[in-house]
């Protein structure tokens, strides 16, 4: 039941990177809108974009013992992604570990549950996005797991998943499908460079798209 | 049913500007308190303060089809309001659509749903008040209407209406009344200049209120 | 029933201080976990960190009369904590109470209901923590009470109790408490750093806990 | 500000009857999917069927005084229907305004705020729609009005629409639109009836309606 | 810390079966509209009407290994409250606790958390007012304590103090007014059966309460 | 994207009834809590307490079209499983797909949406577990899948897998671990039985699960 799976795959840095310069909101689109977490989920301060591999906790609700056990997990450049295994906004995560999680080279964390000293946290510009900011304490009782896939706010993540934050959300992205939906995102990031400079200029979607027709067909009345 | 109306009357913009520079808080009490959107209708960014001619949007849930429609509507100063026709979080707008609606003259958006890019709209600071933020795109298959009455976070917003938005949140005034209540938010700005400087000097509400007696009448004890 | 208390106990000067900097989520843990109000009550701004002592106000729904009896009972470096006798989000407090209160020496609100000109609050630096940001106004016609104990956001405050109050959230201690957490506070933030200190050289919580042995003990199996 | 309108139309009562009989979730599909108040108005006790002519109260937060006046201005068969001016879930409706609205000839209360002796209300069977079960009294200390347009639960209510209520919710159709809407929702009804029977005698619905084609047409594939 | 009050002082049973006859309604209102719950307390099943002495449970989060110790403590017709240090909606109770304290003589549970196994506690008609119903167990792993004062829903709870709950919430009064209370709310009862009598016969509450002259005094306009 | 896969692995039957029999909170525990759904599903009405093999359908928000889909791949004894690709409440299915879902064997529904003509599916007592009830209807326009991994109410659910679901709410049993969990369940229910029977007359849990040394070790004091 309580276990530590020590070897997962992580996507290629490249992709993992590439995903992260496109950003949450043309990342779900490019999958085909899957993917996205629910939108309690917000970032602590604004501005931070980043990606990584998922490092998955599943916890007991108001216990934070296993963020020891997955700390010595965790490779540069991975996310941890906590979920309790019953609802909970307690604060299992403070300055204390996000300065152990980022000196073994964590790029963020993903908490389905509360988060505390955020000044603190926001200083040292490490990027976390939960459900609460709340400062109640946990206690190290009892065991979970590390690296086994968990649902967090709503969607399933498998570890070795790429996980793409930023002030728009959280999404995932399925390890094996990273580097198809990172080709995907990318056309669509050209694509709509073109739109944009059209849109800007004034240019009307109506146009653009070519949507006065099948308005009308579909029975829309100007008065 | 679906509709898009094209003449709307619009208030002056002079009005508009000075409703703007009263801010939500006293519009809403120079009107009377009412008009007041629902407190979860939040800015994406601190800080901004805009007023504007509502061009009203009435969409069916996780469909933004319409907004390419109102935006060919939408006149210098504008603000658009969109209301779903079921609730629906779904990130209608982003920033494709707020280059479009900017470059046409668009002050602003107020959404009872979801939006998403938030990080570009910031940078581009167009302002937005939303219930969510929220990647989930939308499809284009179902019509809706532009600039009939809708009702959007517990307020009737009609087409031409002055919409006031800044960080306490959105109030509505009917066009019709907006030069009346201009005076009254301009009065009391006026009348409240005495006052803070007063209370600022020290003096009590207590005595500036002459409230002491009338307190005591209704029974209040000092132990 | 309704009443002004105007002599209330105060705690030390000093020792307020100490927790301020010491933080809410430090001297939540210092008292073992207890006091925390609910992790609703959101500060309007980012940044602020402040304790002073509580100043209570009970008030019927939306009405927000009993500020003004309240301010004069303020004295520098106080706090004023309000409950409404029913759940209320609107908006009891704006710029000219906030003007007054200042001018008293008030150091912050704690509010479970609504406060509105938030702009002018965040350019004042006068912080406070909210339930909501609301602009509905008040009226002024049944009276409440001053300086009895409330519930506030889940957690019972008497009138001279420390209220803590930063980005985490709000804390309450007992006056008569305060000097010992006040020590354990100091106690626990000293210990942090020595820990603090390894943990950032890549060092394992583990480790540093000697927890291997227990998680081993309890069942869990590395894979 | 504070009026109360005498004279209201009402629609007619064999239309209100046919209305009822059809059912929200009926109604709301024959007049296009719009006037459905918001899903957290439930109903006090399962079973209850109502429809009526509404007559409107706007009262402030927590001030009940009102419902008195509204009560003089019910006739046979009407429908309370109240919102604040302000979110509120304090029980502003009892067992003795219920004695004393049914005694004149109201069929039910719909109120975006709270009630309380729901108990007694249950064994009188007075049917209420609300927002809240919560015994807090409430003052009677400011005006309203009385039949002014309201927006309740989301939807604007005119005095003298049409309400519909039952276990699904509630429904506002507009008093000019009722007879029209009587029509199309019994033509429903009709045509629903020989669906259902063939539904229940094991037919597909993709066969009945024949959606084979345009489903496989979308791209659908079966594995 | 954690502690067990073995004596507490407890109500005249007398005075709590009066208390329960009056319901919640009518003892809030006479005890001057304070000690009510949180409207999110509801009942598991409708009709019963209860009041006993409360017995306190201080809880960690998802651990109800304290409701043994509680257990215990109860006499015939104590209530058990029990508030969890942290938010959680975990089913810290079920049948199997139900019968143990139905067997002790206990009259009812008010839980600010979840419960489990509600079809057979209403088998069983043993009646608990709660947050959530919600099947998550929890763990028997760290302390609590029982019969200190707690806040549950909002209000604090004494050991002692009197619970009255029914279908419109649950209201604490405290163990020393309980006797003036009932005395209040027993005038209270006696006098609105009087008005129910007259408002049933269709006088208007307008007339009974002599309101006419203060509105229009207050500036109600007919029209 | 879109595929209905037409041949699934079912659970034996007979484990499937054993399940029901047991009950969500016994078979919760019994499979090492886990697989719980939030608390808000729940029943339309109380009572009932079905088990049967999920038939899953993943649909765009605010369009049912897939049900009828569904409905074909049901087999008797199935409960169907729908979970919207973004958050929406709208009424997916009313008593036309109920009357066509129980022709076709359909045991119920668990919908993370909305459900409509709930007077209907209670007389045909037809179980529905819902996040909301609402009477808005849903388009025809989009495709989605039928059974595909979902995830629903923060649980994953594979087609195929056991949903057990009472008035306690709905738990997900894996398909493969069905017959384990089914032991396991019995061999709980079995020892229940005799502690239930100890604490109906009279025992304490403290003594019948051998508490007072461990509390005692702990800390706890009795005073």
């Amino acid at each position: 039941m309580t276990v530590v799976v020590q070897n997962i795959s992580r996507p290629d840095p490249a992709t993992v990177a590439g995903l992260a310069e496109c950003g949450v909101s043309t990342v779900h689109e490019a999958q085909g809108r899957k993917g996205l977490l629910a939108s309690y989920m917000r970032p602590i301060y604004a501005g931070a974009r980043v990606a990584g591999a998922a490092v998955t906790i599943s916890c007991p609700p108001g216990d934070n013992w296993m963020f020891h056990v997955a700390i010595e997990q965790v490779k540069a450049g991975d996310i941890v992604v906590m979920a309790p295994t019953s609802p909970c906004e307690d604060g299992y995560f403070g300055d204390l570990l996000a300065t152990s999680l980022k000196a073994r080279g964590g790029a963020g964390l993903v908490i389905e549950a509360g988060v505390r000293d955020v000044r603190d946290l926001t200083a040292m510009q490490f990027p976390v996005w939960s459900r609460a900011i709340y400062a109640a304490g946990t206690v190290k009782e009892t065991l979970g797991s590390i690296n086994v896939p968990v649902v967090c706010a709503g969607q399933l993540v498998n570890p070795g998943d790429v996980i793409i934050a930023d002030d728009d959300g959280v999404c995932v992205v399925r390890r094996e499908e990273a580097d198809g939906v990172l080709e995907k995102a990318r056309a669509r990031t050209a694509a709509e460079e073109d739109k944009r400079r059209r849109l800007a200029a004034g240019e009307l979607g109506l146009d653009i798209y070519d949507m006065r027709g099948r308005l009308a067909a579909k029975g829309l009345k100007y008065v």
